[in-house]
């Protein structure tokens, strides 16, 4: 860490930050500047920099080592590709997961599962186990909404993802789902990723929505450190001021984590929207900023569905969009 | 809900409206405007208000109906004071939760509980589960903690609140403390709040970092709907654009959450800050604008803690603050 | 306005706030709910509907009326095309502005006009008045900067914009300027707006780091009320506590501008990121989602740039990118 | 500055950073890390950190001057008191500023002075050039309302602040204010703080809605480089995703402020409730935290005010507040 101390700090209190700083296992390394004076502390001591920051004479103290190891760019200069049942997400194809929110009825995720297949999506989506802000909300079928899923899979042959929001259920989503989905209100439910990290199966990890970019890579961090390397990233909107839309897409949050992170990253354009007519626009901005692929909610009848139907396009919209998404795919050297 | 028509929608598009509002449930009256025309729609329909923001001819839809009840005080006028061990919240006394972020040792944690006691405390505070950003910090010593924290008690009589962050946990930490702590990372951990809300024991909510006033009157919602009527709120800032601060300490939250809700809400200063040093201060104002308590991160030895040191007190400060906050409080027409 | 009452407010509050509404020229409107009541006052009445909030009995005021009429989709239908000395904004074809964020010498502005007009660019930008953060930063070279401007446009036949940021400097720039450019911290200046609406040439008005959409519309609304039909929008990048790039593009503003107003709106790739190599993948983004056109930073020899260095592109970069996004304009029907 | 190499950056690229830097006149000095190597850029440099920024290897750079001199308590060491016409900010005394949102007329504006100097304001506000978001609300009186601003001073002996917007109306203002007041939308007006910096009449400097405290002070600068010391800076909230007040009132600047400057700094409780019944809580909390005085709204009739109607106080409760409000400056050691 660099430690930057006031202008007019006594020599004394350079020489403290010295001696903390040795105390702490780092090599202190001073840079005399005109104005003020810097201390390089080298090493890998204790990390609580803050420590050091309320010290006497100290202006500010800067991190130098990145919080993330494994999901770093720096560690891994090769882009991942992770295989969900033979889909793959990262490479010159972009893939498409689609479905309706949650799993209402047998019925209605396998119809889901063959329009959206006819549309050309690869995966299918859908929840069982849904977190809603109102506890009088619907919640979901729980393992029900699995066996349907499952059914609709049956039917299609299209992999799914499914959420899972409790340590508990992670057992019995494994038996069902070909990739656990973790919803952006569990992006810092530590205990869930560490398990998630504990299994084989490939997980779809959505962005808090006030999570930083480097905060979204330490998330996924905790599921790469207990070995599991199969993680998708997912954007789908940051809460800012704005309310014109549910949330804020994060669009530069695509080439930013292209930069820091060899891992794949799709964006979810439903959620960041909460308004069906503005996804096919953000879709299409989605692919061409270089997003891996897409998670679209699409319902058979959004109208009456129990839960995000505002947000979902109905399958006219959606084969209408998949075309045209298409067409933005291959202006940017990539394919559908 | 009220929905709002464009300048110049047909009376088709109207009639659908109304149609529309009448399958869902609702009974529909018109207002007819000079520019615009508005569709009030009655009583206790379908909640997807999103269905009929995107029917052609609409502008926008109002919701009227707040979300939660059990946590209004348009449906309870009293004030609620809540009891944890004899220690009571709400009401003319002040009270103050204290002690280190994370439990060390025994002696860390008996000696921070005989500390903050003598500086005039009423519990302790010390994490046995820690929520970590990253994989590689301290995660807290468990149920190891939760003995130390127990033993705390005995020697001092303070009761102690503790973070609970996993589901499989409550019935664990049930067995030791005297209330439930959840962070706020854990602010829509919707499987955490179910089962806390079926226990009896008093739940300490952090509101999240992210989350509005009115989220977090739902949050508590979900604690209250299942039996549980013993929740104390907890303030301790959100993310903002600001970095001075870790995160910006929305003080307005108290009057507002007084006006809206009966259940007692303290303010968490040093999470907030980040920084012992503006803790004073912030802890000044949070009495000063009618919090019910604080809860303050003091350590035994800060600059070795484990976890959070640069944000804790050492006992010293937290005497002298403990004495400029209990003038506050006089000024204020409480006591501690 | 839509003023929603309290469960089990009286009916002598009732009465007041329909007494209230009246005596500010509205027609009082009651709907009768299950669990509230609702008032409607219709009519155009004074606007200040806090006061009515701050009545007793009353729980929440809900606005119907749009604030802005003359940038309205719903006053006018058909979008606007802005007609820039020649050059097109709104329609089919995709129109890039393109320079150096200062004008630095006439050397580099020529340069600079010579190699965005060969990469395809229709329109030069530079600034004469620089607005900088800090005091003793390059404040730009005024009136000289705009002469150089105009050699630039009469060597290369391209129109420039350029920033005015003090009502006082309006005159000077007209006589040089083909187009205005009303920066992010101006937003708000109405007496400038107010000014530039009394003009006849173009506004490029750029939305402000803390406006929502709505503001920006009001804000275009102060010039075209005074007149100047001529506005065209920009997105720039809104703040969030995101830091990875300098300001959060927000992508979502292009599809929901296109469906509240009529007024053609570009996006500035560069502001938003911060760092050049962010700027093609946003460029894209920003073609692919809708928006009429660009605004980049080309400078000729970005590691020497008195400001915005790291955000400019250098003209190979530009060449590339222009290519790139050609394509991508043409994937969504347009063209450059 | 700091520049942060890369994992893995190769020597080639270490000794091209260390080039650059003195080519842009700093002086280099390497720090070898374990993991990565590090160079401090010593001296008085081009400040355009962001070239060095992008160059190859180079993971991030740290900037270590802070941009501000003369507003910054480094630099100053002492608190700096303002005085006005007589009136104190800074010290153990607490000053209010009272009055209208906006001057309507003489009777209205000498009222309001009375009432509020019989409750024990200190000075007088009141606009009389106002800054509306939409251009059809009322705009102020202008120079007529600079002279019942006069009119009240001359009958009550209380010195006023009232708001300037236009550079053109410097002249005009500077005839009757004692103190200008610049407005949140001009925190970045920098052609108006220049030419405040040449008065020499105070100035009542606001805080922008999305202005770091940092580019708080940086504005504070360009008054101070210009020669006028007499600046004393207002809190008035910033913008967030909660929208239960008007703005966030980010209390934590008080302390960070009296920590990184030594200028007077105050808190405007109205524009940030923007409801009157929170503003008492605010204000004790205010000075509870340590500001220096309070600008608050105050009407003679809030329901017919022609702005701001609902976050201002009757002069009833605020004689009311006033009395509460000396207490708390009591128990904080100041008094009023």
């Amino acid at each position: 860490m660099i430690v930057v101390m006031k202008i007019g700090a006594s020599d004394a209190q350079l020489n403290q930050v010295c001696s903390k700083g040795e105390e702490m296992g780092f090599k202190p390394h001073v840079i005399y500047g005109k104005e003020r004076n810097v201390v390089g502390l080298v090493g890998l001591g204790k990390s609580e920099m803050g420590i050091i920051e309320d010290m006497e004479g100290v202006d500010r103290v800067l991190p130098i080592t990145k919080p993330y190891k494994l999901a770093s760019k720096e560690v891994k200069k090769e882009y991942t590709t992770v295989d969900v049942s033979g889909v793959q997400f990262g490479g010159e194809e972009i893939t498409v997961i689609a479905g309706p929110c949650a799993v209402e009825s047998e019925e209605q995720i396998v119809k889901s599962a063959q329009y959206v297949k006819a549309a050309g999506a690869k995966m299918l989506r859908g929840g069982a186990f849904k977190p809603r802000t109102s506890p009088y909300s619907f919640q979901g079928l729980g393992e029900e909404g699995l066996k349907y899923l499952s059914q609709a899979r049956e039917e299609t042959g299209l992999p799914f993802t499914t959420e899972v929001v409790n340590p508990r259920d992670v057992d019995l989503v494994y038996k069902y789902t070909d990739m656990f989905q973790v919803g952006a209100r569990n992006i810092q439910n530590f205990a869930l990723l560490t398990l998630l990290g504990q299994t084989d199966k490939p997980v779809l990890l959505k962005r808090g929505m006030a999570t930083t970019i480097d905060e979204f890579l330490m998330a996924a961090e905790y599921i790469l450190s207990e070995g599991n390397k199969n993680v998708v990233l997912c954007e789908r909107g940051i809460r800012t001021f704005e309310t014109a839309t549910r949330n804020t897409l994060d669009i530069s949050c695509i080439p930013v984590v292209k930069e820091r992170s060899h891992l794949p990253i799709i964006i979810d354009p439903s959620h960041a929207a909460g308004h069906w007519h503005y996804v096919p626009a953000l879709s299409k901005a989605a692919i061409a900023v270089g997003a891996d692929g897409l998670i679209v909610e699409v319902h058979p009848d959004p109208e009456n569905a129990l839960s995000d139907g505002a947000q979902s396009l109905n399958p006219d919209e959606f084969i209408k969009m998949m075309g045209q998404i298409r067409t933005v795919a291959l202006s940017v050297g990539k394919h559908m």
